[in-house]
């Protein structure tokens, strides 16, 4: 059975993190690159029966018009991260992936999303209409590809702060808001998600769109019996800080400020240029300190758009902390890495992890998962290392489950 | 009885550790400051018996000449880093502790110890004079303050490197070297140890002196019943390679360059500028990264003497790695932190937890200290939180053990 | 003659850039420390017969209540940036100077300075009674300290950014607006300035403030024969651009961004806090590059109030730039200054070149004082030792001009 | 006349500078990429009749065995600092090349330059055979492609400080001991450069080796009638100083220390790791502070040879300095460059000029081009945009003088 293909849909599918996610896949498939960045590939995760990623399929859809593989070249030329004589070799698996990229939803997603858009993306559509609409697209990936299972994993720009009405809290009245059509309640990314448990798929939020994994959408997940996780894949910043604050706990000095500034020049950077759209990705990165050290700091992050790093996004942060006898001392440090390159690889590894929680039948948010995300749902653990132990866990119950079954056939 | 008060006997007692160590648990005792930096005041560690920072009583020795009283004010004017006005709420009670600052040995700690060493430290007698010196003032300590419990700290400057001599793998062969004058096999660090637990104390080697935890030493502590614990006090650069490598691990991300840049303006960089001196240092902080990660990345750590610095050590760390695709990234930080303010209340905590396992009747290596040390003697575990966790557990190991007896009783 | 005394009056008299002027001039005057700091004080302007500073005397006022010896003494406690044991030796001479720190005028200056004024300078009062206010007091600092020459210079808090309105341009027309008491039109900047004038003073903008030079001002100091000269103190982030950016030029390299991020926890941080304060100071930091360069970079400065950090500002810059082969480089810089320790030198600079410039019958703008301020009125040359050199020739002019008097007599 | 070719001969020729000299010169010849980097290109430098960069034609020698096509392809491959693709287009002509990269000298050399060396190359020779070798590979290099005129530029790995001989001092000593064949007194750079100028060529030191431009060498380049400079191009950290520095002096803020610490991968950190070259690497940058300042702050500079960063050079520099009322502040920053991309337009830029003053009949030092090197000789005029203003001006003169010529003519 493990010989099967597994499906992967990515919403968002011509962004840079998507044509990472293809080239590395593929690459690493061919044998034309190691699998480093994958922790799922290391020997912690072996003997757990994770899908190849060579026997991945790749799929989705996107806002804006393009072809995959120009999105490919364009990563590689763009980034100068690694060798751009990589693409040459897998560009006929590349072409065949374009027909599987399908016309998306920008449904309530904010002025800068609209006008980055295909202009036949333009919503008027009602909202089971477009439901429909994703859900073909889906079905019609999965016929292609001959894959039953898939995960669709949104890498879409992050949208505006969803505020929250009743009909997030509960599955029944969630559908009927949507037989209503009322569109002001719901966002693209909650579609998406509707649409992916609908059609059966495990769906990861990989976004910090906060429309994704509401309430209702999480009871759809116990209802359809499929694995959720999200939100905001955990990369930079907020990595280092899951990792750097506990030390200060562990001295007993106190964060007085952690001050960061992030800048980039990507896709991503020029969506959240926009106030509306770095709200909501600022809230996500918020609660890690909190979190992790048990109080508040004084802690502002910034986001500026500066188009001429590219997807070279770098960071600044800044640590005030107070020590014995009331001394005020220093820490800062400054990140400098390519975005799509350090989430191509999570988004693989949370492909294989959320696959196997599909086969094993597990349901629900998956917390095991924490580690991946900024804002992890259902997990109240934000330091790095307790959340990689809960992984790690993880990873020695399903390896002596699978030994139970060896032994009792 | 745990009312009794507990010496603390400071090798290198004029030095900018000492002094802070001396204005801090004075400070605290009178209620003058609150303990933030000691991580054994917070409530993880409540409930464990510990003695009282107000009850601990303070002596010494330096191969300087000078008084306790000085070396205090000096702190405060130089580093700046507190308020000076506390100086003056406990001149008093640093002046009491003037007659217990007795006379160190430099025995064989090279050139630049020598330099700033007081000629009469300038060693002639034999080794075995040296320690019953030694052994003399710390009687002399115990009765004049009434104690029964002593922790010994060395804190002295950075001796050059030792290297390994047949008589330091054994204790027997080590006391035959002792009595046949042996001088080039041992350092003022061993002497100091060795005295310390003939006097039926427990010793602590906060610094990189690889001459003062031979196995002979360890050997005597078991021995004696004694609890011993080593090398290198973790306060800066290592305590966050510590936090921060294991995140590497985490995102399967190959560790490359680890290039550290340390400056500094006090004694101990004043030492540390003296090449075998400095050999010392590096080679104390050299294991943490291929301990932490499981391979050994280019790294080399530069240590640099900057006067105008004084007490503010300032380091600049430069990690190149490696991630999916080959891409190579960086991440940079740079510390700035007051050397004697950060090392001080770790000293206290020390001693607080050495006094402890001293009255539990603990012998030998305490690995539960680990997280305190750059290079913990006898632990294989160099990952910060972890060997916080060890010191977490033997917390709670404690509190059981109160809670049976007072079943009992 | 050159013995007399000279006035100088600072609005925004309770602020910490007044309180660090008055601290330093006084302690210098007593030579209690040396004048480090003050480029005047050097070589190259010996022999201009520029006023001692111990001969400076000091008044002015301020929208908040409070006391000068309590801002001298805040200052020494919170900045630790010198020895506090300094305010005991010049208390008496502070308190000297408290009955001419009088009320000031918040009038049209925005929400948040209004919420930290007293209420007492809560303005309803006619445009021309307020300045009669100000020039009285004014004339009553003149009398109580027997000076004839006054430098008055604007220490307050930056105002929003003031609109043109068609009565700056013209004095004529300012003097009508004024009579009309059309308070829209007009700042407490420009009142301040008015009315400094009027009253025979020099006038510094030390602050971005807009309001304070306008055409019409600049007009009045012809006529009255009055230097004047502003705006913007030039004291960290922007120094270091007028010095730095014109190396990329002699390189050919192209800066494709150069981003700048500052944070500070003073009374000025936290009214740039305020977006629309911020953007008068955003504004007048913008112009270097462009004119240094010749063309526009991607620049964006960001300000955050960060309370922890007291007077010392923190500011980090990532240059981006493009040389040989079109390949991209960084340069990143990171520059921890105490605010009004950089900024009161440069006061006291300027009342001395200014009060000079008063005496030589000099009037209008001082473009020889370009270097002083990051947008120097109607100079074009930001390049800082391109403006440093206008200093010193004039300083040169000025020392021929006394050769030849001396001869004459 | 200026439509002859003119020759630039290479020593170090397989070097990442070199390869990136001749890459870049071919690209720009072929109408490839722009000149940007190039300051000879600019405005300023218009109307000098400097030869264009399309009739350069290059050769030179190295002491390692190779390809000068793998060296040029290896630059883009490594360094990722530029499209490779350009490589492809420009191969031909660099195969051209090929035939005049003959073999040099590493007499004296030291260690490390002998174990990177062919062994072919290893020197027993008669030091006046030496000298014949590299005057035939110069005129063969002019023969095969039919220039007169040929600037000859040390681009090898920086020597061993040479101390001095007095046969340094006076070209006929230097002449006898060539003759008696004294190896001890003299270095590999030190012949090149005789040859160079025997063989009528100006000559170029871009390294920091003092064996190369002693006195005896600049007798002979007056006598010859031929131009050169040196030493050491400024291309990274020292740039920055002598741009940098200044600005201090302009505040009066005293520079108590300028800590600098350099990592880089290439073969010249290779070299530099090696204590005894690296000596006169850190000798060169030393003055530069000194000069520039007028006083000599605490200065250190580290270099590190960490190979993971090939081309791309990364310096921290911490300047900690004083201001006024005695506060210390501070003032870091992070260069990130590559080497040979920095260095290229530079090499290409003084080719250019001495070519100029070739024809014009300049002989010996040219000041004018203190600018691009660490250690200008003759010149005491450290500051950057001082020594800049003397190659502008130069300029000026060069194009009065062709007024002249035209008005004449």
């Amino acid at each position: 059975m493990e010989e099967n293909k597994v499906g992967v849909w990515l919403i968002g599918a011509l962004g840079s993190v998507s044509a990472t996610v293809i080239t590395g896949a593929l690459a690493i498939g061919k044998g034309l690159i190691s699998s480093k960045g994958m922790i799922t590939s290391t020997d912690a995760f072996s003997n757990l029966g994770l899908v190849d990623v060579a026997r991945l399929r790749f799929g989705g859809c996107d806002v804006r018009k393009g072809s995959i593989l120009e999105a490919v070249r364009q990563g590689a030329r763009e980034s100068r991260a690694f060798d751009p004589e990589l693409v040459g070799l897998i560009e006929e698996d590349v072409q065949r992936i374009q027909p599987y990229i399908q016309k998306g939803t920008n449904r309530n997603c904010g002025e800068i999303i609209n006008t980055i858009s295909d202009p036949a993306c333009k919503e008027d559509a009602y909202l089971i209409e477009t439901i429909e609409t994703i859900r073909n697209s889906i079905r019609f990936f999965k016929q292609g590809n001959g894959v039953n299972r898939v995960v669709v994993v949104n890498l879409a720009s992050t949208e505006p702060l969803l505020k929250f009405h009743y009909c997030h809290g509960d599955l029944d009245d969630f559908e009927t808001a949507l037989k209503e059509n009322d569109v002001d309640a719901i966002r693209a990314s909650t579609l998406y998600a509707y649409a992916a448990l609908k059609e059966g798929c495990a769906f990861i939020n990989f976004t910090p769109s906060n429309g994704a994994l509401i309430p209702a959408i999480i009871q759809l997940a116990d209802k359809q019996g499929l694995p959720i996780m999200g939100n905001d894949g955990k990369t930079g910043e907020t990595l280092i800080k899951s990792a750097l604050a506990p030390m200060f706990s562990c001295r007993d000095l106190k964060v007085m400020s952690w001050e960061g500034f992030n800048i980039l020049g990507n896709r991503d950077g020029q969506v959240l240029n926009h106030p509306e759209n770095r709200e909501t990705k600022i809230r996500s990165k918020d609660q890690t300190l909190t979190k992790v050290l048990g109080y508040s700091p004084h802690s502002k992050v910034g986001i500026n758009y500066v188009p001429s790093l590219g997807d070279q996004k770098t960071a600044w942060d800044f640590i005030h902390f107070k020590g014995f006898l009331g001394a005020t001392m220093s820490l800062q440090f400054i990140w400098q890495g390519y975005d799509s390159i350090l989430a191509a690889p999570l988004v693989l590894d949370l492909v294989r992890l959320a696959e196997l929680a599909m086969r094993r039948g597990e349901k629900g948010v998956m917390p095991h998962l924490a580690s991946f995300f900024k804002s992890p749902i259902g997990v109240s653990e934000y330091r790095l290392y307790e959340q990689f132990q809960m992984l790690l866990s993880y990873a020695d119950h399903v390896r002596k489950d699978r030994e139970k079954m060896r032994i009792v056939n």
